[in-house]
């Protein structure tokens, strides 16, 4: 694998840390055991590595308390158990135009029952104005999704101001941190929201099978469970339990997702985010004067300043179907990038590239090197020259 | 670890078998990777690898095709979305006794929108006759409930008469086969049940995180998605997928617990389950035949035949809170069951044991061997002796 340059760190963080995979493979050789279930003292400790991970994780992005973080088996399932917010009754929700499927999905589900939807398109430069997401509300206006950071091109969004400005009118925000978790600082409360939602295999190189959804106080009031099930409590009763963050968690949970996820977080701090996002921003301006110079690759919103990137660029080769790029990058190149839509079919409406068959996505880790990028841009020089 | 006697494989097997936890480890340091959404070559392996399982699965129970095989990240999920079949009316729903709150609590939150349950007891042999399941049907049924063999007592249900007359009568049938699926053979067109759902990581040795639902053909018709969001598939749709399996399976998927699903199926065959069938009924002979002799410990159902149990027995000691036992066994013997309801407290209504605050669960697994079995009965007559 040494041959191998992964670029697609965008999708899930690869191979994940040595103590991720010695916790998790010394856990199902000696354990395997489940957690929060049983009474015996090793389940019991189990179960306390996974709550552990919990405070840490919701101490990184400034969650009141613990049991405000509610585990997920992915990101996906965290943005769907956010929606449960709208409820069964018709409403207005606005978007802006780099959402994921993931929301655009169960939205596009919600319509049957009167739900409707508004896109906010981005300024020029890739980012949603905070003016413009103000002038779509509607007196009907329930709930305004908008991704931290593009997955298509690592645009980062004003999520502050937005939240700020739902805030004000009464109407609840959801951000989707996909992109952002464990690559820039999140405070939950500086930013304002009232639901954040991300998968812990990305930017908390966690494996996957892992997510969480952070629900501000008393929204646990508003959104009912996706499942219903075993929560390792009150089990006499045959009604869920109202408690957080069983309420959520039916059912036996990933365990070796949860205590990977707890060893991943035994090495983060804040300082060690501050430390990934700076590196996410050399690796990008590096990567983006690299690709400037060559003819026939061009790069989406090649001009926005580094601030307002995390480590994913979009691009595409004059003539090239984005796939075979990618199969030429792979099998000739060893090096492994997304192509197609990347589950974010309004954000190719917008950049132009609908058409083009989606990008080529690019997209770095926290072991990603400029060596690496370095190759990248030759084997790019050269798909682009043969053609 | 090798002192430590484990008998809550009800719960999840424990620990795993070597070959999938070598293989998750090796996936976690060299690979980590997503499936079925990256073109690469390492990308498509491993989605290759996790459909390997699906057909090795959908062979073992005879699903019609592989893609009637719906993966989960848990068996209350799988059984969440089979419940999705209840459509947002009212109806009548009839369960059995045994049900686990897996599939109580669901139908206590639906009995909001109008839906309606029976529950029909047992004989006085613990199995449920289907005499008495037929004259709970209305005009009203839409569905029966029925777990295959219950986690409380271990008692095997009629399931295949039970399909034949919902069948018969054009209603649905949900079977929960999470304490069979691996520990007996299980044939969906045999059994004719509509939906049946199960955990991966009990009887079929999967890390936990890992579920399936079977679907009889055009089911997927009636069943929403639990979630939507990216499934890999036309991604440049903001429309859910309607194809098989994709419909249900949206977000990320849990690749380490489905490649170690894969590992762990490659080693199973019909002849393989057989035999593990044969080895639980023996344990479980064993167990009873031991326990019996001992005054102040009570088994349930201590007199069903070999045949119609599989592995797992309930039994209170006279005058203890079966947390009390639970805790002794595991301090002072290194024996490590479940107490309490086992999430299933319709069971303990029926059993009499609500108020003795449960029973204390023996569960047996493909390594249980009949001296630790020896042993626990030593334990449990000094413990039932010495008050």
């Amino acid at each position: 694998m040494d041959d191998v340059i992964y670029l697609d760190h965008a999708a899930t963080s690869a191979p994940k840390p040595e103590r991720v995979a010695a916790r998790i493979a010394r856990y199902l050789q000696m354990e395997g055991l489940s957690a929060g279930r049983g009474s015996y003292r090793r389940a019991v400790t189990i179960g306390q590595e996974i709550e552990g991970g919990r405070k840490k994780l919701a101490s990184l992005i400034h969650a009141e308390s613990a049991d405000r973080v509610v585990f997920t088996t992915s990101g996906t399932e965290a943005l769907n158990l956010a929606l449960g917010c709208l409820g069964q009754e018709p409403g207005h929700v606005i978007v802006t135009s780099w959402e994921h499927n993931s929301v655009l999905r169960p939205l596009a589900a919600a319509a049957d029952r009167g739900v409707t939807i508004t896109e906010v398109e981005p300024g020029a430069d890739g980012r949603t104005d905070p003016g413009d997401v103000r002038a779509a509300i509607t007196s009907e206006t329930k709930l305004i999704c908008c991704v931290h950071a593009s997955n298509v091109t690592g645009v980062i969004q004003p999520v502050g101001e937005i939240c700020q400005l739902a805030k004000e009118r009464g109407i609840l925000s959801l951000i989707d941190a996909a992109q952002t978790v464990g690559h820039l600082p999140i405070d939950v409360q500086e930013m304002g929201c009232s639901l954040l939602a991300a998968p812990c295999h990305k930017g908390l190189l966690a494996p996957l099978g892992t997510g969480f959804l952070y629900l501000q106080p008393g929204l646990e009031d508003r959104i009912p469970p996706l499942q219903f099930g075993g929560t390792g409590t009150q089990s006499e009763q045959a009604v869920q339990p109202a408690e957080l963050p069983y309420r959520y968690e039916s059912g036996s949970r990933n365990v070796p997702g949860l205590i990977g996820l707890a060893a991943s977080l035994e090495a983060m701090s804040p300082e060690s985010i501050a430390d990934d996002a700076a590196h996410q921003r050399e690796l990008t301006a590096f990567c983006l004067d690299r690709l400037k110079g060559i003819p026939g690759v061009t790069v989406s919103l090649p001009d926005l300043p580094g601030e307002l990137r995390v480590g994913v660029l979009s691009l595409n080769v004059e003539g090239q179907d984005p796939r075979v790029v990618g199969t030429i990058l792979d099998e000739y190149f060893q090096i492994e990038v997304r192509t197609g839509f990347h589950c974010a079919p309004q954000a190719h409406q917008w950049l132009g590239t609908a058409e083009l068959g989606g990008t080529v996505r690019i997209s770095f880790g926290s072991t990603t090197s400029e060596s690496e990028i370095e190759k990248l841009a030759d084997a790019l020089q050269q798909i682009a020259g043969s053609f």
